[in-house]
């Protein structure tokens, strides 16, 4: 039986401008399969892992910019979903999620796939709504069509996130024979003006005031998408400022002139008279985390006397223990405003600047120096990446390895992270999901066990071409041995570093993609030419190391790090 | 640093009757990796995808009848756990949640790893607790200490289930050089006594006074685990009262003489007459879900005058809409003190054994003389499975198959699946924590998507070699085909069915296990006792079947049913 308002939740959908669609095979949510696959404007793909969907899902909301439907089944299939949405509740990523369920009366009465579905998401989503069940009211179609736009409204609306409808199904689940399937020209859509969050002039002036009291100011750029019209007024302000721009690898500004980012390598050289010099008295923030450790643990013991985080709306987190500000409005609009409004000691800049420029030269040298091991291989990878590609960092050594190293901003590489939870576990199919979306090349940088843990990424019929997963396999969880702690205990190898004996050969043949594996930076050199090539293929290059070796080879460059005049 | 109540959670664990412990790697657990992994009385096993080891450990705990500890790092990991911890929770199987998390200060602040755990588990867990972040008070040492006795208790008291401690933990993790690790002998446990859930003097004496009125007494078995002394006392009941004893495959009761377990046959079958003759006056329910579709929809239909539905405590569910009194005992103590109180008409149950009998004929000629497909092979798999061996369903068809077919009373198999929430989404993994607590044949009976999905319960270092994976590979969801609906709509092949390319070869060479396909019934009858030989080794035995064909094979079938005579 077709139950109208359950098509026209397809029809919003679209008309609220959803392109992607995710589904997982299901017999509950055969109505909402139905109407999402007969639906002119909408891509629908299928998935059987809801994990590995949902991270996809997230890809394409990432790479799109729109949010993202999923549907899925009664029971578990949701959650198995948890994990991507609390990645896209952290990292800000819009989703719609659409899971059928039983209706209310055969809740708890153990037929199958049946579980509480009501809120299942707990505190990792924005909203959470119940579609009805019974469309004998008027209302109830109302309500019905109401909660779609509200939904999508809110999944989009600063800070992006997912959002949760449960809809209870009743049988019939499928149209009967002759009964024809038609989306209502007349549904009800409530369209929502996105909020400029736009700098006041009122606060704009309080602020310009404000800010004449600071001589050291430091910008630190969070984890963020590229974007354009904020990149060109960030470097205005800094110019016309002197103000000295910090950024992660995945705050996507490596590619601003000045830009400062070897924190890992600054702030790890224990030289006190030089880090005091380079304490700020004004921090000003935007955006999501940062990845160096070794910049935080440095904010929190030279703490700036004033840090001014701007963020347009929502909770916001006091990451370096030194909040003292929160402005609302956005980053772009802020630094419009306050072009010119401070400048900023000479001398403090340079010395940020000459710091930087050492530590560049420094991993420069170092990694085109240093024999075969991570480090090294790492950045032969990142100098060979096509321009204009995009570039995935898995969780946990790939990211910091990456940020170690960056890019050079002629590359034009866009980077992508999930850094909303730091998760290991769909880092390979949020990678699908953005090459799914995109012309250009995609490539994942990924340890083995992030690798092996999502292989279910690679398991529909939607193998993009343009994917290229470069895989670190040291069989294990190297960064175990990497870190302080672990490496002393005797627990280290069997229960921190967990060995694993795969590699990608066979999954390679699996999933038809191309596979080249290599134990040398010589073989590295020559692989990756073809390996990124336009026409290639989907593949998978897989490089062996050995985790012990590594360590060494880490702890070495740690030395060298700390031996380094800035 | 040693935190002392933090190494004794292990040793409380170890007091009360843990024997098994799953961890899965990472930095903010180490503490309780470091503790659990130095405890002599605990085997300890790291296995990497979280969302495997939770059912791992499920079927761990399935097979010890203790709770299994689950222990994993703080983010996404424990939402990894979700699908077996809901699977737990409906199953009724304990576990013990440790994850560990950022303390309070850090949540929400942009750190890695870091998402909202406290109570993570929603609705699906029997006991929610949050650790004690400070030891300074000694009575947050007590609190601590009783939490874990809480926890276990709780986890065991019926209806047994998951329960989740929360621990935030501070740096640093690890012992420091020369800081020795030490089980407190003095540590606080709290010992629960069992309940007995005996059927009271009173209460049966009202019992057997109330069940005179009725003459046709049915018993239906729902889904447990096999439990001696409950099948003798069932077996004494329906002796002396001539009740029908009704059981579906995974209610354990096969064994006994003269039980019905046709369903799926006597009742898909359209004669109202003979239907009418089947109608009980008396239902007496005990254990969880059924199976047999055909027989929910015949009870709801035939409703009996009254329905009684045995369990010791807990929440009760109407699957039949027809229940009438809740009785508040062990199905066991029950059938002992209820045993000679009734006499069911001899014709009544007659009707039914003779159903049963015919349908049994039916299904032993009809699936012996079938040409290939599904249904005869899994005939030839569960008459091949080795005497006290254990059994593995997987959902969706495998156990449906599994159900129609049956087993034989003296192969003493004890039949397993995940019918707690009926997902396909963790029984390799569950077989495999079975197998791992087992010195038998453990065998999953899966099909392609279940396994597929499932693929990294394999991915481990300690692959069980009483391990027997027979996989029905139709390259596709074949249900979809099987039941009315989907097939009759253009969206079957592309997004219910969902073809998959896999099959299991590269699987099993990756995971270092035998690999055997077939693709007749000849083959699989040469290869199976090979296969299921006790010192054969972990093996994957692949039955390549066709999914049009089967579904053209079962509508056979259910038009030979449809026509059997009762």
């Amino acid at each position: 039986m077709i139950i109208q308002p359950v098509v026209n939740v397809a029809e919003i959908c679209a008309r609220k401008g959803v392109e992607q669609v995710v589904l997982s095979p299901g017999s509950r949510c055969a109505p909402l399969t139905i109407a999402f696959a007969r639906h002119p404007k909408l891509t629908v793909r299928t998935i059987s892992d809801e994990r590995a969907a949902a991270f996809i899902a997230l890809g394409l909301a990432l790479k799109t910019g729109k949010p993202t439907v999923l549907v899925c089944t009664s029971g578990t299939a949701a959650l198995n979903y948890a994990p991507a949405v609390a990645e896209a509740y952290f990292q800000q990523v819009p989703l719609l999620i659409l899971t059928a369920d039983r209706p209310p009366e055969w809740i708890d009465q153990l037929d199958g796939q049946t579980i509480r579905q009501q809120n299942v998401f707990g505190q990792h989503i924005k909203q959470s709504h119940s579609f009805p069940v019974d469309f004998s009211h008027p209302d109830a179609v109302w309500h019905s069509e109401r909660m779609v736009s509200d939904a999508l409204n809110e999944a989009v609306a600063f800070p992006a996130g997912p959002v949760h409808i449960n809809m209870p199904l009743r049988e019939p689940f499928y149209p009967a024979p002759g009964e024809e399937l038609n989306f209502d020209a007349q549904v009800k859509v409530i369209e929502e003006e996105p909020q400029s969050f736009e700098l006041g002039q009122a606060q704009a002036i309080k602020l310009q005031q404000e800010i004449l009291k600071y001589k050291k100011v430091v910008v630190l750029a969070g984890h963020d998408q590229r974007q354009e019209a904020l990149l060109q007024n960030l470097n205005t302000f800094a110019r016309s400022t002197g103000a000295v721009v910090v950024g992660d690898l995945i705050s996507n500004t490596y590619e601003l002139p000045q830009v400062v980012r070897y924190q890992d390598i600054i702030f790890a050289n224990p030289d006190m008279e030089q880090l005091t010099k380079l304490q700020p008295d004004l921090l000003i923030t935007f955006g999501k985390s940062s990845i160096s450790k070794a910049l935080k643990l440095y904010l929190r013991q030279y703490k700036p006397v004033a840090h001014w985080h701007l963020q347009p709306a929502g909770q916001v987190a006091d990451t370096f223990q030194t909040l003292t500000k929160i402005i609302r409005c956005s980053p772009q609009s802020f630094f419009a405003g306050m072009a010119g409004s401070v400048k900023t000691e000479s001398d403090f800049a340079d010395t940020w600047v000459q710091a930087n420029n050492v530590a560049a030269s420094f991993i420069q040298n170092y990694t085109s120096e240093a024999a075969f091991s991570e480090l090294p291989v790492v950045a032969r990878v990142l100098q060979a990446l096509p321009s204009k590609s995009n570039l995935h960092l898995a969780n946990s050594m790939s990211v910091r390895y990456a940020n170690i190293i960056g890019l050079s901003a002629k590359q034009q590489v866009e980077v992508y992270a999930n850094r909303g939870t730091s998760g290991i576990d769909g880092s390979t199919s949020t990678t699908v999901g953005c090459a799914l979306a995109s012309t250009d090349i995609n490539t994942l940088l990924s340890g083995d066990l992030a690798f092996f843990y999502d292989r279910n990424a690679l398991w529909h019929n939607y193998l993009p071409q343009n994917l290229r997963i470069v895989l670190l396999n040291n069989h294990a969880g190297g960064i175990f041995r990497l870190i302080d702690g672990p490496k002393q205990q005797p627990e280290l190898a069997p229960y921190f570093e967990t060995h694993q004996a795969l590699n990608a050969e066979n999954t390679a043949k699996d999933f038809g993609m191309r596979y080249t594996s290599v134990q040398s930076l010589q073989e590295l050199e020559q692989a990756l030419p073809a390996f990124f090539a336009a026409d290639a293929g989907a593949g998978i290059l897989e490089i062996f190391t050995n985790s012990a070796a590594n360590a060494e080879a880490f702890e070495q460059y740690r030395k060298a790090v700390r031996q380094l005049q800035l």
